[in-house]
């Protein structure tokens, strides 16, 4: 954690995550965001440092709504402004004079509209900068801390779970979708942010915060482009020393690029220069959301694995060839077991089963062997564990008394076999079978649902830890290992 | 369906899918295949065309066991082998004495396990060559029929809803936890056929069979190598002027290649050839599982497109951006629309909304109106809907008394607005509004979770319309368009 401190990022940016009180600038009694979230925020514990505004005065959910900003008390150190673009600089230069130097814009109608908004947008920037107001926005949903409980948007009570995953996004509604739905995935997250517009705050700066706080382990980004090519290259350069930083950027094509130019009024650029800043700069870019989050799950419980060596268990020899196929093409190895691990294996193995690398068990039930031989194993830096079984056999197990568990091992003592190897499971078919196994194996080991997505986030993971290694100085190699 | 009439392969099959009665060589008390599947049938309504044989005798769930094949009354016209692979031939013999002329062989043993297994596989065709005898496997789960509720393999009830697509997979535990796990995604099949080992029926036998099978309207299959490639490119090559093909096909790496070798026994060849079989013969080529899943929900539901033109409308500009990239990427065009179309949506949208392709209609609410301009324009050949709310937004629509169905449009009024133009949604993020909007759609629109995906899969159901189109006798062209 001590390469390249940038404490001013990190002091700055402190009070959009956690803040002694929150003005919500735009409170109102019709539906919208200004009516819901004071409830929200009550109900996650901040009913006594929220403060409302509205000219119209009175009350809302028993919260006073203070006429003016000028009227707010003295406390809150952060605004979530939530009026109408064309009052939006009025609003920040009201904020300005009561000392309120943090805002989070989410009012939309700025630049991704055209010249009238990027004329708004300007003048709220040059209000905010007159009074040395941060400003995250316009056109965003702001920030959730799960630590704290602190959000500027509603999402579902799940997304409160903490978890070592930090997501940068651009635009607002992308970042909620994506927390009211990661929780599904068993992705859990420590910090998010939406950074909409970038008037003020970039993704540069979030990427240096994040990179010093000490609840995140991994960071996703979706990116549609940089504020400064040269600056994120640099900031990745120095935050991917220390964290992974995991990157879906769109605008791959022109039809792309212009979509992104409309949406949240940034050009995106070629996609082959971003392409490079990700390459030299050790982050890992995924081909799709559904990669993004597969490799988020990987990068978030497992550690960097020694070298690229595979070691593949399965109880279908076709998800276990579709996997192969993937790891072969993403740089990863799978090489012959020690004759030791064969011999362990062949103890127990019917007389079908060919053992070798990739592991095919098939109906023979030796699971838990396999996979023990598998992460004993030296020549093998890394388990791909793909655990299927037809619905006709795992009821016959049941009613035999046979539990997941007794068949695939438990995470813990898997764990405990090869603590410094990377194990991920893969797992299809039957819905009873699949949740049995999830909660078999625990929270520490993630179940994916793709052979293809699992082999290329083990690829990533290795790529990360080789690129992260060749880094580091000579001196300090020995204990890099660990990202947790 | 008229070109290339292979009635042979047809007729010869059909006791696979249509028998008559069903002997069950290798029934037994202790668990296994042979336990659970007379039981299964009975629960299927085949109680009374079931007929197990074990040479111990006595009865099992209230079967009688017949002790020898020839103990068998008349009628039977398929058996199912489950005995151990050594006694395999002797009971092909037996079968062929009985005059049962098809066989599903699902013991494993043979050429998968190397040279002791392939002298078995060896004897175990030349006896049933000596008496006319079909084989499917040995090695594999034999098949399902939707139609009439035959099974060889038991899997979960909801894998018995009939839809229109058929499955041809080499291995049986793949093929099993497939028809397990499909109705989750909304994918329903006709038939599934477990190749495994493929001593005598291959997957060319089988395409021609389910070309004309009545009951399918698209087949996807998993192919860890061709039985004979020449003439898997010719049945290729007449079946989908019919009917379209999805590939999934592992071995694209030497590793690949050597998983499936010892898996299923066959050699998959080099990734090169297959890809110019595909490509050559108007095969559809998945990149993964999950994608061939995808594109089988799409190929199931949606016309072929009139051209490659598509429009998007979304309500998150990133996930839209994402798509987008994806459909130039596969050779897709996004359009600009019509004026009147414009027009339309300008009246109701508000004025930050760019009205262009693709349309981010945010946080608007105006969908359905914008769905319905983009379904209407002449410039458009099909939609991609992606239809994501935040759980906030979604919950006060609730509470206002709007619906899902409200917002969105229901599938007759949005299928009757373009009926040839496919339409696919895409959404994710919260759970509940995922469910509702499944719910309002209903079965005749897919709802995917991916937009790279969704994009993808109709790229490709824009191939393959093209390519059969070239294809087509001139005169025949002008109806050539509905696959179902």
């Amino acid at each position: 954690m001590a390469s390249g401190v940038v404490p001013e990022a990190c002091a700055d940016l402190r009070p959009f995550f956690t803040p002694q009180g929150v003005v919500i600038v735009g409170a109102r009694r019709s539906p919208g965001f200004g009516f819901v979230l004071p409830l929200s925020l009550r109900k996650q514990g901040w009913g006594d440092r929220v403060y409302l505004v509205n000219p119209a005065g009175g009350e809302l959910h028993g919260f006073p709504l203070h006429e003016r900003i000028a009227d707010v008390p003295a406390g809150p150190d952060l605004a979530v402004v939530i009026v109408p673009a064309p009052v939006v600089p009025q609003a920040l230069i009201e904020l300005g004079e009561r000392g309120i130097k943090h805002a989070i814009i989410e009012s939309a109608g700025f630049a991704e509209i055209g010249e009238g908004g990027k004329a708004l947008q300007e003048e709220a920037r040059e209000a905010a900068s007159r009074y040395g107001i941060r400003v995250i926005g316009p056109n965003c949903v702001g920030v959730i801390n799960t630590a704290n409980h602190l959000h500027t948007v509603e999402v579902v009570e799940e997304a409160f779970t903490p978890g070592p995953v930090a997501v940068i996004a651009q635009s607002g509604v992308f970042g909620n979708i994506l927390l009211d739905g990661l929780h599904q995935k068993s992705l859990f997250i420590s910090k998010a942010v939406t950074l909409g517009n970038r008037m003020d705050v970039n993704e540069c700066e979030v990427l240096d915060y994040l990179h010093h706080d000490p609840d995140t382990g991994v960071i996703m980004m979706y990116l549609e482009g940089a504020a400064d090519g040269r600056l994120l290259k640099e900031t990745l350069e120095r935050v991917t020393r220390d964290k992974p930083v995991l990157v879906l950027k769109s605008g791959r094509t022109g039809a792309g690029r212009q979509a992104t130019a409309s949406h949240t009024g940034s050009m995106s650029g070629e996609d082959e220069i971003y392409e490079a800043v990700f390459r030299q700069s050790g982050a890992i870019r995924a081909r799709s959301l559904d990669e993004l989050v597969d490799m988020a799950r990987v990068f978030a419980t497992q550690p960097l694995p020694p070298g690229n060596r595979l070691g593949i268990v399965t109880s279908s020899g076709s998800l276990g060839a579709l996997a192969t196929d993937t790891a072969i093409e993403t740089g990863l190895e799978l090489p012959a077991l020690e004759p030791a691990s064969v011999e362990k294996v062949r103890g127990v193995a019917p007389q079908w089963m060919n053992v070798r690398n990739p592991l095919d068990v098939g109906p023979s039930g030796q699971f838990l062997p396999a996979m023990t031989a598998m992460l004993e194993d030296p020549n093998i830096d890394m388990v791909l564990s793909i655990a299927v079984m037809p619905f006709a056999v795992f009821r016959e197990l049941l009613e035999r008394g046979i539990s997941v568990k007794n068949w695939l091992g438990a995470a813990p003592e898997l764990r405990e076999l090869a603590p410094q190897k990377p194990l991920v499971l893969c797992s299809l078919g039957d819905q009873g079978f699949v949740s049995d196994l999830d909660e078999a194996i625990g929270p520490d080991v993630p179940v994916l649902t793709s052979p293809e997505s699992a082999a290329r986030a083990l690829a990533a993971l290795y790529r990360y830890g080789a690129a992260r290694e060749r880094r580091l100085p000579a001196g300090s190699r020995e204990g890099g290992r660990d990202l947790h």
